[in-house]
């Protein structure tokens, strides 16, 4: 099978007049393993510092957001080279993608997911979770406010998204990130079976185009807003969120830390705000 | 604010006439911290083997299906005991649970979420994480042909699971596992932010309850089938799963290589079946 974001299964249709055989188009998911190169030219060290389930396509993108939204790196321009590694494999597949830093430049490898949400000073609360971010945020600690929106632009957003998402449409199975400007023009969108990896990789490719940090835009989530996805906007500096979907608890408590717009359930020309609404023009 | 599934946060609610201020019911997302404790009597080693962002409760459950769906446990008889570990935090709150093996039962703590995706000899690819289940599997390798449903049944599945789903009406911003007989009648329901832990919430109080193997049962998932969510059912000896949403790829190839009856797009009547559909009568 290809390394395609979508491909053709066999499938029997079951409905109220009976069922046929039919081809249906499916979400690809495959594996992918990101490897750090890093040290001086003469001692390099390679290190595995993540495996996602994900759907195949903008993966130096995935990798460059990964370590990016996790703290591992702090910039494109730390990165020398990125590019897949050609496993043995009986399919050939390209699941393993190597970032290779600059010589003499050292990742943050303490910044696993792991570290994010705990603390020596008190175990895990969401209150440590946030903590852990302010440590390690580039743009978070002072989010500007002269990012403004409009109730227009807000509701326009999710008929925009629907007509750029390229799979969706054929898959029902892949969530979305998107940017716009403040004005409501499309930049970027990605798609992915995980909604996390949608958002690195929309997040890698705006650092690879040096559109951080994102505080004159507004990101769109296809789905639902969690901790981590708002955690990797506040890490690009994105000042508006909003979401298809219902946010967490959580997620409305690191918004409101981090002085972050917080939209939810925009959808059918209206929409909640949970934090932050005086960038919203009403 | 108190450890429970939802949470009240005021929201402003913004409609084509106006907006009001309100209050919002936000499904809880809280971290938790799995502990293991293991080894003899007099040698006790106290290792963290998981963060999750989960939805607080069944905890236990929570922790015990992770463990087995994992590989780590292969049952409950090998617990000794199952409880919250108090944090000193501002809010006291629960997120800490210790999970302690019966003196000498070694965990299997090499099967870890990376190990499933990865082997030596081929890097990462979907078909090197399909054979790594197959190692670990306890029910896997023979999953038996005589579970048998209809279409009828499959059918009444989500108005059943929307009846009887505590939290989701109020938050829109929860996932549901559920186990039904192959008759339809309903078992046990589990929700969460994450749809993975829902699973394991329901794998582990069916383990609780001594279920397993769940080879006369429909579980339903309330949305996407992926990968990671077909891996728990096989190792709980699931035999057929319906999805209330789209699968992937690799979940497809996932439940052929098992032998496992795979259901997407269960909604308004009608269904699609990707694999295995002898067991069900049409």
């Amino acid at each position: 099978m290809p390394v395609t974001a979508i491909n053709q299964l066999p499938v029997t249709k079951v409905t109220a007049t009976g069922s046929t055989e039919a081809l249906d188009k499916l979400a690809t998911e495959e594996p992918l393993e990101i490897r750090l190169q890093f040290g001086d030219d003469d001692t390099r060290e390679t290190r595995n510092v993540s495996v996602t389930m994900r759907t195949p396509g903008n993966d130096a993108g995935l990798a460059l957001g990964f370590l990016f939204t996790e703290g591992i790196i702090s910039g494109a321009r730390q990165v020398q080279s990125i590019g897949h590694c050609f496993i043995a494999c009986n399919d050939d597949r390209q699941n393993v993608i190597q970032v290779t830093l600059k010589s003499g430049v050292q990742p943050n490898l303490q910044n696993t997911e792991r570290n994010f949400y705990t603390t020596s000073s008190c175990g895990v609360c969401g209150k440590s979770s946030i903590n852990a971010i302010r440590t390690v945020s580039a743009f978070g600690l002072a989010l500007p406010d002269d990012n403004i929106t409009t109730v227009e632009v807000l509701n326009s957003l999710p008929g925009a998204l629907s007509q750029n998402q390229e799979f969706f449409d054929d898959t029902g199975g892949l969530h979305a990130s998107a940017l716009f400007t403040n004005a409501g023009q499309l930049l970027l969108v990605r798609e992915d079976v995980g909604r996390h990896n949608a958002l690195d990789k929309l997040i890698g490719v705006a650092l690879d185009q040096d559109l951080l940090p994102l505080n004159q835009h507004i990101l769109l989530l296809s789905g639902r807003a969690s901790f981590e996805l708002v955690q990797k906007a506040v890490m690009a500096g994105v000042t508006i969120i909003a979401a298809i979907g219902a946010p967490s608890t959580l997620a409305v408590q690191l918004a409101d830390e981090f002085n972050v717009t917080l939209v939810g359930f925009l959808r059918d020309g209206r929409f909640n705000i949970y934090t932050s609404t005086h960038r919203i023009k009403i």
